[in-house]
């Protein structure tokens, strides 16, 4: 699998730096194309389930003004060249600082080398991670019924299964291109806190419920997404989304896992988990379950009328603005450990079970 | 182990219960007494090498004003006995939504909650913990040499070994007290950075210098902490701390680490780690290893400047004077990544080999 995934990029890097090459040996003027990274450049592809970019590109031509960029665009594919090879990895912050040592190309400072490496990644269509640059925050935590294939540093296979690590949980590595996976899980439970992950793993939710549980730990990291979305994929099994029932649960967190977000639309396509559907906490829990909440802030009326008016999510889906019109209307939010009103297991024994029993009623 | 941890604190539950009752039988007013939790009731400890209260106390008589406070404190700790009993746990959000079922004793909001659950863990001397109150936030990650002994939810012996999680890691539970540890590791280092983990596990550095990696991901949790601590203890091991060289790696995270904080001095003989010392980013560091540096920000020279007036812990040691003034001279920081100017593998093959030939000349 590996092969496969890493070959073509490879191949797009030795090509486009061959073009280079040979319009200069020509005595022409290389150029580089790279698409538009902004909301202008963005549509909601409804069927594919995330943001996609639309056509617009900028062209950068070797000119006197353009030439420390152009030399840094291509030591930076260099180095991905080298990375992949290698079979190592370098974080964004270790890239900035490999290219002290690229004389007059060095970055000043570290938003430049990240700008040319977004650049790279829209460029070739392909995700940073596949480049075998990574992010410096880590992923998330997983418990329940799955075993993660992977590899130690010599090569040997491992199998780590999750239902082993007791009050703890295996931990997300920051790349997880490589990772395989087993088991017979009925759905992945992706909760928000740590708290609430902490709770349904004391219980024991995934042995009862037969299925992985994923604490994304506020709004998810690309790794914590993508290893969501491979994990579906694999595995062919739906994926529920456990929120606070407030905006940046709604939007932040929620419509960031499933559709992506506007501002870095090239990479949508890999991140995003459009399979994704919503379990809760809804506005409607907030009267099925008389749940103790608390007043809207400014803040979350100020994001939640911004969604109704621009996010192109939204807008295709009624379900949510009527979603969004009676949590308005309610002016409450609620969070998620407000089940504990009930005694701590309610949301084990009551609330998951009664709401997974109808998951075609999920918001979309 | 468990058992004699959790027996005293059961133990001063109901006896600090049955003062208030019998008190209440006799027609007398009951007293309720809770150490004075401020920077100003604190002293530094240098030999034991943390932050510890003096004996300022504020005494709690029931009385028309303070009722609802005190019934509010009782049923908190009859919360505290309930969870210590059936062996659960609450978080400090889950344990203010249960409030909500206490009638005119109920929390308004959870800052409130969250002192009287601070009082109640100084009034009884213990961590908030083992009062089976757990933070929301998770722990850190770890890999490396080391097997962490747990227990699953039927209770079932779980021997989670942290040299078999790939490229991933075990996730440090938000309740670490019950776990035990087993292994014969040479030296623990905390490292401040996902990043910096990352690269150390990608290049198999626990197996080559035969420790155990723990990601603090930033300023180390209360779970981090007590983990770290309860290893270090039971392993009796030295612990290295691996930052970035700024004033927040040093006070934020390393002093954190090392010797507590200031505001929750009733805490620190459980969460610092009197035995870390620090290994680097030194300032004397980027003259020998030749590092890419960031000039200070007015920030930095202001926590800086602070710490050599008003901190006890940099006030007690002239190292660590004399370090932070050769910051300020140098006018500059560096970040932990900086060693991948030499290489991606220089930080484990070069820096961390040659470091650790004198862990005597660590910082305290």
């Amino acid at each position: 699998m590996s092969k496969t995934k890493t070959k073509p990029v490879l191949e797009k890097i030795v090509d486009s730096a061959r073009d280079v090459q040979q319009k200069v040996l020509k005595g022409q003027k290389p150029v580089m194309d790279t698409p538009v990274r902004s909301l202008a450049n963005v549509k909601y592809l409804a069927k594919r389930g995330h943001f996609e970019m639309l056509g617009k590109s900028k062209k950068r031509t070797l000119t006197v003004s353009t030439v420390k960029t152009f030399a840094q665009t291509l030591k930076m594919m260099a180095l991905a060249k080298e990375l992949i090879v290698t079979s190592d990895m370098a974080t964004k912050r270790e890239a900035y600082y490999i290219s002290k040592n690229w004389g007059k190309a060095g970055f000043a400072e570290q938003p430049e080398s990240d700008t040319i490496m977004d650049d790279i990644e829209a460029m070739f269509g392909v995700n940073r991670e596949q480049l075998k640059f990574i992010p410096e925050e880590k992923g998330g935590d997983v418990a329940g019924r799955l075993v993660v294939i992977d590899k130690d540093a010599k090569g040997n296979r491992l199998r780590i299964d999750c239902t082993k690590f007791g009050s703890g949980a295996y931990s997300i590595p920051i790349d997880v291109e490589e990772l395989e996976f087993q088991g017979r899980a009925d759905f992945i439970l992706a909760i928000e806190t740590a708290g609430m992950f902490q709770r349904l793993v004391k219980y024991d939710y995934w042995d009862k419920a037969n299925c992985i549980l994923v604490s994304m730990g506020g709004v998810p990291t690309r790794a914590c997404r993508r290893f969501i979305r491979r994990l579906a994929d694999k595995m062919r099994i739906p994926v529920y989304a456990f929120v606070d029932g407030d905006p940046y649960g709604y939007f932040n967190i929620y419509r960031t896992l499933k559709a992506g977000s506007g501002n870095a639309a090239h990479l949508n396509q890999y991140f995003c988990v459009p399979i994704a559907s919503f379990l809760g906490v809804t506005p409607q829990d907030i009267i099925d379950y008389k749940l103790p909440t608390h007043p809207l802030k400014d803040v979350d009326i100020k994001r939640a009328k911004d969604a109704l008016r621009n996010d192109p999510f939204v807008k295709h889906h009624t379900e949510w603005q009527a979603a969004i019109n009676q949590m308005l209307k309610m002016g409450v939010r609620v969070e998620q450990q407000a089940f504990a009103k009930h005694g701590l297991d309610f949301v084990v024994n009551e609330y998951l079970p009664a709401k997974l029993k109808n998951t075609k009623k999920f918001l979309p």
